[in-house]
């Protein structure tokens, strides 16, 4: 392996990281368990399943892998904060709908050649790409891995007292 | 740039955001709203602060760069869990000290060059890293930019509720 095919794949092992310490938390819960908030009058932790969710989600646009799956997760988890949309996915369905959405985009990302990853991506223009050409597919990887490790670092406090390092 | 370069460059833009928000969160922090915890029962923000700082001080052994510049670190905020220790770093001492471990750190890496971010890292043997090449600084500078990430979305759930994404 040369040393770009490296460094995708320590960044890749980073992603990966996350989505499985995730799905570990959330897979185990019951619609009860989710409704619990992350600290006292702070997101409940099926928000942020969602929030995450939707997140990942919106990376298929962003890369240019065609629209949305789920585009209700948008309004249900994005724009709006916790509690303001009634009737938003169920664990059962974000469990289903989370696996297909992460599925769908490690399919995307085994296939990308190094020049593929520093591609812009769809929200930058080819001329201030051009002075910028940090605004690639590569760094949306990285900034989308520590958004997980984020909100992870949060659900792990409904935890019982142990170790959040 | 080409693309190993900018492999990099994309991964020490997200070590250096999270330096950034972390010293902006921290730095207009008096002592006593240091002392707050990030919920109750949980880890105090003071604690939070040693830790991370400590986790980077201890990069400088990993990544071959010689010994920890604080070594009390450890012991006030790695291998004991907060309020075990009855002395540890005041505020005022972890702005100067953090300061001076990231600035050290940031130091070497802007010299080395892609081939030696995928050299090995010091607590893997030759042998192992022969099988296991994802063992490299890179992967550290990865990892240990999400462990950042992670207990900075702990540490903003004491602010005013606003967004925490």
């Amino acid at each position: 392996m040369n040393i770009d095919a490296r460094l995708i794949d320590s960044a890749l092992r980073g992603w990966k990281l996350n989505i499985d310490r995730i799905d570990e938390f959330f897979h185990p819960l019951s619609e009860e368990q989710l409704q619990k908030e992350i600290a006292p009058g702070r997101n409940r932790l099926i928000y942020l399943w969602g929030h995450i969710t939707g997140f990942n989600d919106a990376l298929f646009p962003l890369l240019g892998l065609g629209p949305k799956l789920y585009s209700d997760l948008e309004h249900m988890f994005l724009s709006n904060p916790d509690r303001a949309v009634p009737t938003i996915y169920s664990g059962k369905e974000l469990k289903r709908i989370s696996t297909r959405i992460n599925d769908s985009l490690w399919g995307a990302y085994s296939k990308w050649s190094p020049a593929e990853w520093v591609e812009k991506h769809t929200s930058v223009s080819g001329e201030d790409f051009v002075k910028e050409p940090h605004r690639n597919r590569y760094t949306i990887l990285l900034t989308r891995t520590m958004h997980m490790a984020l909100h992870f670092g949060q659900v792990v406090l409904t935890k019982p007292r142990k170790s959040t390092s």
